[in-house]
């Protein structure tokens, strides 16, 4: 089996077999297949497509290329889920303890935030002493003593997707939705849960901008799920305006908190509560989305998720009064100051995408991989769309390091909302479930 | 101007400017833009295609990566001739001396064969002393004297396009209108003729097996030749059966002779003299392709063309009883002998391609660049499609290096012949001029 072969079949739109994606995958990682034949592959799927079976058979095969976890030993079933990621995304923090208290365990490995997306681990890391860095064998001991571990993805898991990503990301070959489909589900099949709930993040502020693409994407997930016999939910979530009211990191953090307090803003704890009773269901703890989600609020209202955080900041280094006086051990910014409405009306826009890029610049994320961050900066929104707003009231402050980024963030905030005469209903939280 | 951003335009099917094409050809030659890059462009060009504007910048830029000759002190125009590459195919070692004769100046620079077809470099090395290897002022000397050269490509001549077939070679990313058009061209543009002719071979025995793809490819090369500014002439010609009835460099060039003396296969004479004829028109020597082919016809019937052959082959270095006694100098086969008709009939097909592979088998070719090849060896036709046969009739003869390769090919010359009891029409040589 020549690469240029599999290469040319692919060019031409037929379908690869298992044994000629396994072998590639496998040439990829072990260098026998140089770059530029893998470049041209890449283009050749972007271009061409794959069916759901080459996509179950690709993510297979990296999920192979290196360490595969087993939690068979820790629980009868482990539950993950998973982002595509969003602006004011921090439903792991909530979800994962929350499920975990509910009583079934979750291992959680996350990523760090790029452009204008957060990440799971800089959320956690502005708690002091936090440590995302866990092996396996921690990973494994945490789990079954608590219940839950968010932790950062080992280097050995999944390598061949790593390869192939840096090498998408140089080539033109990112914007593929069974490339992208595979990508993600080889770490969720790698990592080992049993089952998995993805949260599809469309809109505005997600890297999917349409439902159809949105769709097509969760569909080819749940499909792989599938074919790798891993039960998979997806839910396609509305991300035009961002998820709750705080972007970046320790205002997220504290955000999460609250709503674990049974506060918060409603749509991030709706989110919450959903995404939870889904793995809830699919993990066997409760027979109906209905008794699942009252099992979640519940879990949350008697205060046990927010106790199962404390443990999980605890096993992992972190200063456990985060979950008690969160400003007092969280970073924060020096200036700090709001945004006043320049007119009264409704808020009809609030553009995630923007928002979340204004918080990259003030400091929350990185432009590039490995640019360091500032855990303490970032926007809190004090109206979400379909809120009337009066000239002059507050309408986001914005937590920053200096005056001079303050006034540059406060343009940009401004230039992304749009406030109208008409009055708007907030938009819906989810379109659909897959 | 990242490279990345050119690659993700034409992968999403937008027409790439002048500069970006520029850019992306000059990176690939300096080395800076990475080969996996490459890899993914040249990928992306072949799933989305180019516009005949991009594809005359590529051309251009191509041409324009190494040395470009100019012949304007030799001659106010030079003409050159282009074969996409056949079977039996020896029209340059007729037309280039004749053209010549006729008053028009020809610097062709040729290849080598490859697979089934042969290459003109390598009919003439079964030249004894031939010499095909010529620096860029004894081209322009042998030019000015005796108005024609006929030596290998320089290794300046369009280096990207080296390079760029090189990676198209391992990445499957060779069958493509616009990047063949434009890498037949690049070469042609930078040779520096005035004016080209190109013979673009379609059917059994060429690289573009249908009419329709060949004319795609004429008709993309006349325009990058009016693109920039060299007027071009193609001729779609059948490649069904073989040109002509040698097929072997020593046998190919003996046929050429003949029909420089006025004899020789009717198909072969009457291919020289359109070819030779367009030339002459392209370059001004005859107002009408009437009158060029009668300027042809009398140069080839007055001795002038084969006598500008000898005058070529001494200018070479090589052997110019050639074109006098050319089996007293030629190389020859040691086991030569007929293959019969199995029965009696009409011979309905030829089949160039595997025609091509036998010879390339006896010796005659290379499977791999670089492989050895026997000047000696090939295959005489005897009977072409629509000919009257007997059965026990010679249908072809083999020129072997011994008995063994000999039964082999006669086995697979029976087999690229279908006989039948339906007289047949001789197939026409030309579907259409561009």
């Amino acid at each position: 089996m020549r690469a240029v072969d599999i290469i040319a079949r692919k060019r031409d739109g037929h379908e690869l077999t298992r044994d000629e994606i396994a072998a590639f995958v496998d040439g990829c990682t072990r260098g026998t297949i140089p770059d530029y034949q893998t470049a041209a592959w890449l283009m050749a799927i972007v271009c061409r497509g794959m069916t759901s079976q080459e996509a179950t058979d690709l993510a297979l095969a990296m999920a192979a290329s290196g360490q595969t976890l087993d939690w068979s030993a820790v629980a009868p079933i482990v539950a993950d889920k998973h982002s595509t990621g969003g602006v004011g995304d921090k439903t792991t923090l909530v979800v994962a303890p929350l499920v975990a208290a509910a009583g079934l365990p979750v291992a959680k490995m996350s990523g760090r935030g790029l452009s204008f997306t957060g990440g799971t681990l800089d959320k956690l890391e502005s708690i002091p002493g936090f440590r995302v860095e866990r092996t396996v064998d921690e990973m494994r001991a945490q789990v079954a003593r608590i219940g839950v571990v968010i932790a950062s993805q080992t280097r050995e898991l999944a390598p061949a997707d790593g390869l192939l990503y840096a090498l998408r990301d140089a080539t033109a070959t990112v914007p593929s939705i069974p490339l992208i489909a595979s990508s993600i589900m080889s770490k969720k099949l790698a990592a080992g849960a049993n089952i998995i709930v993805l949260d599809v993040k469309v809109g505005l502020g997600a890297f999917m901008k349409t439902l159809a693409e949105a769709r097509a994407l969760a569909r080819l997930m749940v499909q792989i799920g599938e074919g790798a016999g891993r039960p998979v939910r997806a839910v396609l979530a509305a991300m035009d305006q961002p998820l709750g009211n705080a972007i970046g990191n320790a205002l997220e953090v504290e955000e999460a908190v609250q709503v674990l307090r049974g506060r918060g803003p409603r749509d991030l704890r709706d989110h919450c509560l959903l995404l939870g009773a889904h793995m809830l269901v699919l993990g066997g703890r409760a027979a109906s989305l209905e008794d699942a989600s009252r099992l979640a609020e519940r879990t949350l209202s008697s205060g046990q998720a927010l106790e199962r955080l404390a443990r999980c900041v605890e096993a992992q280094g972190g200063d456990t009064r985060v979950v008690s006086a969160p400003r007092a051990v969280l970073p924060s910014a020096r200036e700090v100051r709001a945004v006043a409405a320049p007119r009264a009306g409704y808020l009809q826009a609030l553009h995630a995408e923007t928002l979340g890029l204004v918080a990259m610049r003030l400091g929350a994320g990185r432009e590039r991989k490995g640019d360091p961050i500032d855990h303490g900066v970032g926007l809190l929104l004090h109206k979400k769309v379909g809120d009337e707003v009066q000239a002059g009231e507050p309408l986001a402050t914005i937590h920053a390091r200096d005056s001079e980024s303050w006034t540059r963030a406060s343009q940009e905030v401004l230039a992304a909302c749009a406030i109208g005469d008409e009055p708007v209903l907030a938009p819906p939280l989810v379109w659909e479930t897959l």
